[in-house]
């Protein structure tokens, strides 16, 4: 079937709904380059005034999702569960939880992203790891699964190809922030890895994409719909992302902070968001909610995780001797510290500005061009709650050119804000949608 | 200057304000081709949304008008005046009223376009007189105006090449039904004609595109506000649509009418807007109404606007014995009549309805690669409020494919309606802005 793209275009600019035919025949013809770029474009725009009702986002997505290949894991006996987070600073929780859920039993294909921006990428942080290879075929993918049960690895260009040309025309023109086109975009690449249960980390705050919980919340009901076209269980939580996660914000330091988490001696809000996940992605598969939290905290405790975190490495051609010693790790030799000006207490740790100073630094990319630079990170040592001194040390920066420390001392001290009295205890999950 | 075009897009898209920097390097930019299709799209689509303001729109007609050559006719004496009409059916005012004005010793640089859809074209019109020619290099236009104070010619490639690309991604792109849009793409175009004056007629009803007066009324403000940022006097009537205008509607049946309207004997709607609008187009120029008035009743009364039309005629190629006999004119043999099928009073004669039905006979043009016949048309024996007899003919049909004259056929018969009391008497100029 083929349309007249003016007419749907149409359509849509006029606050009307289309037909899953149309829409389909539009990603199709898209992807096959018959429809211009010109007219998507006109398209994009039209839904970012007008939005996507649930059944055009279902169709929507089908329509990504099968404009390539898609995951055929059922050479794995296991459940197959993964974890998409919206990003956030110092979101490192992939790196723990998936050879957390993996020592639990269940498969973890995880296809992840790279930074832009404040928000750090998963790949990035993986590839500090020497010889980590986050470049896997769909074929190495899969045996990787059926092997050991777990994979984290960049999108492959057979995968969901529609993402990928629809992304970079959305980049171009203005048309990205807008909820059903992000939300078409996370789940065609999550569903295309063929999963039992998908848990979402829709984060809220300074340093995430969603500043308030009602855009969060807006955002994970629009996920979660498209997964019920799809038949998927989706489960949303909504969680903090005002201050970073952890203290470590970079590449390297990131991965040596979720070894040490792995190892049991993870700060704490990394601690209980990997479990919080990672027991709703087992909860999905069916299990009760005492029992997935029992089966990980037995997983971590044991070192089964850790174990597991090793295979991963090695089956991705990287060095597991860093699990043993994270000195192996890329790491600047050159540090300086941020200290206090005043005594008090921490009100605010600002995400946004320490993500900013980040880049800045060279952890994180400015432009999709720019390279990382991975042993260059920020150590955090007071953040919300915490009572310093005058002159107690805030964070240390280690960098390598001193031009950059100093473009990313200028914005990070602007990071904390101090009171007299304590503040209000922050909630770290801060809603949920099913 | 340069900008990153996803910021600026980003900017309308969230309801700001562009500088005329930005508007002119876009337009500029893309002139050239330096500006990809698809991000102009994008913006596009964000202005419908969003709109412009004055002042944008000031800048960005600007920005297109010097996005190519722009008539010179400082060569020639006399003041320069034009008048714009947004499109209905029957509308052939352009033809008795541009030898009608240089008859009084203006000169009128007329710019026209063709037939789409349900309304008719200027230049289809005139290319049913044998031989007649609209295409006019800006040469060949300046020098007729020197010659004999008027020209109704095509759109050359060198004036507002903005407009011509932008016109062409706005129909692939659904961006057409957007006032600042509509408005800058007729107003460059206009005032690339170097004018002393200048006089919209805005079309309201069924056969118009605002087919309504308070959306009429924000077209002819926009416009005349781009006048006013430009400097040149602009006045808008607001003129009703409902019905078609005078008796006939197709092209040679037009030029006939048109012959006769310049000889006294035109129907009462074309002479009365013939005068309306030819008198704003004096007024513009500083003279009197009353004054105005006279002089084109005297260049109608005294055979000199008729004398002018065969100079025109003559100058671009036509054949001018068509003034003494119209039979001359294309004509199709075959005709067919539409008889009333009650007795009563016509109460609506749709302009919409008949215009359709002309593009089914022919006359007019469905897409634009169709050719127009120019011997086929409709000629209107019942009006508003006129009484007829049941059986008594409401139109004939001049036709050459019976094929066409049953499609014709098909829709022409929902024109009419009836009652047993005659209609309200209904308005001819609605409203007016200055």
């Amino acid at each position: 079937m083929t349309f007249h793209m003016p007419e749907p275009i149409a359509t849509k600019r006029d606050g009307g709904s289309l037909t899953a035919e149309e829409l389909a025949w539009m990603v199709a013809s898209y992807t096959d380059d018959d429809l211009p770029h010109y007219q998507m474009a006109a398209f994009l725009m039209a839904v970012l005034f007008q939005g996507m009702n649930d059944t055009e986002l279902g169709a929507w997505t089908e329509a990504m999702l099968t404009s390539g290949e898609v995951l055929d894991l059922s050479g794995s006996p296991l459940q197959k569960v993964d974890k998409h987070s919206t990003g956030g600073v110092g979101d490192k929780i992939s790196l723990p939880l998936v050879p957390l859920v993996a020592a639990c039993g269940f498969a973890v294909p995880m296809i992840s992203g790279r930074g832009l921006g404040h928000t750090g990428g998963t790949l990035d942080k993986l590839e500090s790891i020497p010889g980590f290879r986050t470049e896997l075929s769909i074929r190495a993918l899969t045996a990787q699964i059926e092997d050991i049960g777990m994979a984290m690895a960049g999108q492959s260009e057979e995968l969901v190809p529609a993402d990928r040309r629809l992304y970079a025309l959305r980049d171009a023109t203005a048309t990205v922030p807008s909820i059903p086109l992000i939300s078409s975009s996370v789940m065609s690449k999550k569903l295309a890895e063929d999963l039992d249960s998908l848990v979402l980390d829709v984060k809220v705050g300074s340093g995430a994409f969603m500043k308030d919980i009602d855009d969060a919340r807006a955002l994970a009901a629009t996920m979660v719909s498209i997964g019920r076209s799809h038949d998927t269980p989706v489960v949303a939580l909504l969680t903090a992302m005002d201050q970073p996660l952890g203290a470590e914000v970079g590449n390297a330091n990131e991965v040596a902070e979720s070894i040490a988490t792995l190892k049991g001696e993870g700060p704490a809000d990394v601690v209980a968001l990997t479990m919080a996940l990672g027991t709703e992605m087992m909860v999905g598969c069916g299990l009760f909610e005492e029992e997935a939290r029992e089966m990980l905290d037995k997983a971590l405790s044991s070192g089964a995780a850790l174990q597991k975190f090793a295979e991963l490495i090695e089956a991705q051609g990287g060095d597991p001797a860093v699990i043993d010693d994270p000195s192996l790790l890329p790491a600047a030799e050159e540090s300086a510290i941020v200290t206090s000006p005043v005594e008090g207490f921490v009100t605010r740790c600002d995400a946004l500005t320490v993500g900013q100073a980040a880049v800045r630094l060279g952890a994180g990319r400015a432009t999709k061009e720019d390279n990382i630079d991975h042993g260059v990170g920020i150590t955090i040592h007071a953040k919300v709650g915490d009572e310093v001194s005058a002159g107690a040390p805030l964070a240390t920066v280690r960098y390598h050119s001193r031009t950059r420390l100093e473009a990313c001392l200028s914005v990070l001290d602007a990071a904390w804000q101090f009171a007299d009295t304590p503040p209000e205890p922050q909630q770290l999950i801060l809603g949920e949608v099913r």
